[in-house]
C-alpha cells in the first residue's frame, strides 16, 4: 500500500514536470498488475500521458489488458485511434477482443478494418463467440502441425513464429488434415524430445477439450478438475479453434467460486458494488418478495398465537431469540454444505452422513444454548416454566435448522438445481416460522403456569 | 455422472474375476481425475486391486496425489511397505511429502530411509515446513544455472535431468554462487532463444518471489495478481529453495475465496462437512454465544415496549416481518461488499461511493416493499396508522441495513481486519434491535390511533 502510494506520487510528479524519461523509466520497473493498481486511481489526461508513455516501449497494450474491465470504456475513450490501433498489435488477439468489447461498435470496426489481416482475422473470430463462452476467452495464436512432423522441425516453426507474434503458446496441437485435433505435446516435452523423434510418438492423444460454445464456468471447471495450464477449444468437429489458458482463467475461477458462495444470500453473479442502483434494485427485488412472503407466513404463526401473547407479554420479548440463534444454525450449516459441494467435496454417499453430523452439531449446540438461555428467561422473568418452554422451543428449533440447512443444499443438487440457490432465505423461513410454531405453540400449552 | 458410473460398474466386475490385464487397460484410459472419482467409492479391498494394477503402469502415485486428502489415511494403510515406495518414487516430491503426512510418523520415517537420498532429501526439505506455509507446497526439483550458461547448454543439462525426475519444469533459474535467484526463463523462451544466447541476456531480473514461510494463501494471492504459471520460493537470503505451480494451487485459490465467502455466517475454515461433530461445536460455540448476546439486545429493545404490545397485540405479529426484511437487506449488502473486497474489485476511493450506492438501493427496494407491506397490513387488520408505521419504520431498518451492510466490512478492512468477519451476525444484530426500536417506538407514539 505504502510502496505503491510512493511510486503513485512520484509518476504524479513526473507526469505534472513533463518528464517523460524518467516517468518512462520508473513505469518500466513496474509489473502490469502493480502498474494496474496505479493506473485506476490517476485521471484521465494523467492516464492518457502514461499510456502514451508506455507505448513507446511497446508495454501499453499489457496494462491495458491487465486493468479492471469497469476502467476500461473510460480509458480507452481518451486514447486516440492511432494509439489504439499500435496498442491492438501489442496485445494477445483475446485480450484486443476483450478491448474492442469496450470501444464503441462503429470505432471497434474502423480499427479492425485497419489492422493487418493476420491480427484483426484473429480478433474477429474470437469476437464471434458470445460474452460467457469458452470461445470468448480463448487465443487463437496457435500453429498446425502434423503426426509425421518431427521434434526438430517443430521447434523450428516455432520459432520463426514467435518473431511475428504475441500469442503466448505452452503447447503444440497435432492436426490431421480436417483440422482434426488429434494429440497434444507440450513445449516443454518437445524441448526434451530426441530431435528426430515424430511428434505422434511424443503426443498425449486423449487431451482435455471444451467446446467453443461451452461456458467459461464449464472451462474453468475441466481446468480445475484436471489441474491444466492451457485447455484446447474445439468446434463441432473437434476442429481446433482456439486456446484458453489457465492464468487467463485465474478470475473467472475465483468469480465463479464467489457466485456460488453469495448465491445463498439471493445475491446474483450480476449484483456487483458498480452495478448501476436501479439494476441492482431490479435484480433483488424478487427475493425481497419472496422474503416478504415468507415473512408473512411467520407472522400469521405469531398471529395464531395472539391471544397467548396478550396473556403473557414476555413471549414477545422472547420471539427474537428464538427465531434468531435457529436462523443462525441453518445458516451455518447451510454454509458448510454449500461450501463442500462448491468445492466437489461432498460425495453423494457421504450425504446422508454428512446431513447426520449437522443434525448432531445443532442438538448439541442447541441444548447448550438452550439451557442456558431458559436458565436467564428464569432468573429475569421468575417464572421456571418459561426457562423450560424456551430452552426447549429452542433445541427443537435449533435442531430442525441443521436439518433443513443441510438437507436444503442436497436436495437442491439431487433435483439438478443450483444447491446454493436462495438457501438462506429459505433456511431462515423455516426457522423463523417453525420457531414461532414451536414456542408459541409450547407456550400456550403451559399457559396457566407461565 | 452415468458415463463414470458404467465405468464404475465394469471395474468392478473386472475386480471381481481377476481379470488384472483388461482391468489394467480400461485404468489406463482414465485420466487421474476421473479415477480419483471412482476410486472413492470401492471398498478398500478394490482399491488395493486397483492401485496394484496401476503400480504395474506406473501410475498409481499420480491417482494417490489426486484423491481427497480425507481419503489418503484408510487407503495408504492398505498398502504394503514394498508398494508405499514404488509410488513415493513415482510422483512429485511435494506429492510424496503430502502423501507421507497421511502415514503414520514411525511408518513415513522407515519408508523415507530406504528411499533414495537424492529422492527423500528433496522430500524431508519439504516437509520441514509447517502445514500452511509456501514452502509445504513447493516442488524442490529444479536445476541451479548460471549467468554465463548458455541457451545450448542449458537445455542439453535440461534434457538429462528430465531422465531421472518427475519433477514438471516450466522455467529455469538463474543463480549466483551463493545460489541467490538472480532471474527466470520459461523454457518456453529458452527453446525459442538462439543457442548461443547466455542466460543473463535472456532472463527476466525481477521475477515475483514468495517466502517460504509465508502462508499458502499469499503464495496464491501473489500467483492470482500476477497471473503466475510458476512462482519461485526462496528463504531469508533470497536463495531460491524451491517452485509452486499455479495447477497445484488451484485447490488453494479456490478454498481461500471459499473461506472468505462463509467466515460472513460465523463458518471458520476449521469446520468442515467432514469435521468431527465435537469440534464443529467448539468451533461454532462462540459464534452463538455472540449471536445469543445480540438477541438478547434486541428482545430487551422488545421488552421496553411490553405495555404498547399488551395494548396491540398485532405488533407482535409483524415484528417478524420488519426483522426480516431488513435482516435480509443488510446481508445482501454485506454479501455484495465482501465479493468485492474478495476479488480485489473495490480501491478505497470508491468505498463511499459504493456505501452510498448500497444506501440507495435499500432505500428504493425499502419504499417499495414497506408500502406494500403497509397497505397488506391495513388490508389486514383495517388500521391505516397500522400500515403507516409499518411502512415508515421498514424503510428506516432497510436503509440502516444498507448502511450497516456495505460500511462494516469495509471499516474492519480500514481497520486491518478480515472484512468477512462474522459480518452477518453484526448485520442481523442491528438490523434486528433497530428494527424493533423504529417499529416499537414509532407505533407506540401513535399508539392511541392503531
Amino acid at each position: 500500500m505504502t510502496l505503491s502510494n510512493t511510486k503513485l506520487e512520484m509518476i504524479r510528479r513526473l507526469i505534472r514536470r513533463q518528464l517523460i524519461g524518467p516517468l518512462g523509466k520508473i513505469l518500466d520497473t513496474l509489473k502490469a498488475a502493480d502498474l494496474s493498481e496505479i493506473m485506476v486511481k490517476l485521471t484521465p489526461e494523467e492516464q492518457r500521458i502514461v499510456l502514451t508513455t508506455l507505448h513507446l516501449s511497446g508495454k501499453a497494450g499489457e496494462l491495458l489488458a491487465e486493468l479492471p474491465e469497469k476502467n476500461l470504456r473510460e480509458i480507452l475513450g481518451g486514447v486516440n485511434d492511432a494509439l489504439l490501433h499500435k496498442i491492438l498489435t501489442q496485445v494477445q488477439a483475446d485480450d484486443a477482443a476483450m478491448l474492442l468489447e469496450h470501444v464503441d461498435r462503429v470505432r471497434a470496426f474502423e480499427v479492425l478494418e485497419r489492422l493487418p489481416s493476420m491480427i484483426s482475422e484473429k480478433i474477429e473470430e474470437i469476437m464471434r463467440y458470445p460474452h460467457d463462452t469458452a470461445g470468448s476467452m480463448m487465443n487463437t495464436g496457435f500453429l498446425e502441425f502434423y503426426e509425421a512432423t518431427t521434434a526438430r522441425e517443430a521447434l523450428e516453426s516455432l520459432r520463426e513464429y514467435t518473431r511475428d507474434t504475441n500469442d503466448p503458446i505452452y503447447s503444440l496441437y497435432v492436426m490431421d488434415e480436417t483440422h482434426k485435433l488429434m494429440g497434444v505435446i507440450s513445449i516443454r516435452a518437445l524441448a526434451l524430445a530426441q530431435p528426430e523423434d515424430p511428434l505422434e510418438e511424443i503426443m498425449d492423444r486423449d487431451p482435455v477439450v471444451v467446446d467453443a460454445f461451452a461456458s467459461t464456468e464449464e472451462a474453468a471447471r475441466l481446468i480445475t478438475k484436471y489441474d491444466l495450464v492451457s485447455l484446447p477449444v474445439v468446434d463441432e468437429s473437434f476442429a481446433l479453434v482456439g486456446i484458453i489458458m489457465v492464468d487467463d482463467m485465474i478470475d473467472t475461477i475465483m468469480e465463479s467460486m464467489a457466485d456460488e458462495a453469495y448465491l445463498m444470500q439471493g445475491v446474483t453473479e450480476q449484483d456487483r458494488l458498480e452495478t448501476p442502483v436501479l439494476r441492482s434494485v431490479r435484480s433483488r427485488l424478487p427475493w425481497m418478495a419472496v422474503n416478504l412472503l415468507t415473512a408473512f407466513v411467520a407472522s400469521s404463526v405469531v398471529g395464531l398465537f395472539e391471544k397467548s401473547i396478550a396473556q403473557v407479554v414476555a413471549l414477545a420479548t422472547f420471539m427474537p431469540i428464538v427465531a434468531g440463534l435457529g436462523g443462525n444454525t441453518g445458516t451455518q450449516s447451510l454454509a458448510v454444505t454449500i461450501r463442500a459441494l462448491a468445492l466437489g467435496e461432498l460425495e453423494r454417499a457421504e450425504a446422508l452422513r454428512a446431513v447426520f453430523r449437522q443434525v448432531m452439531v445443532a442438538i448439541l449446540i442447541g441444548s447448550i444454548i438452550g439451557v442456558s438461555t431458559g436458565l436467564i428467561a428464569y432468573g429475569w422473568r421468575g417464572s421456571p416454566v418459561l426457562g423450560l418452554v424456551i430452552a426447549s422451543s429452542m433445541l427443537i428449533n435449533m435442531t430442525i435448522a441443521g436439518l433443513v440447512g443441510s438437507g436444503v443444499p442436497l436436495l437442491l443438487k439431487a433435483v439438478g438445481q443450483d444447491p446454493a440457490m436462495g438457501g438462506g432465505v429459505l433456511v431462515t423461513a423455516v426457522t423463523d416460522s417453525l420457531g414461532f410454531l414451536a414456542f408459541l405453540g409450547i407456550a400456550t400449552m403451559f399457559i396457566g403456569y407461565l
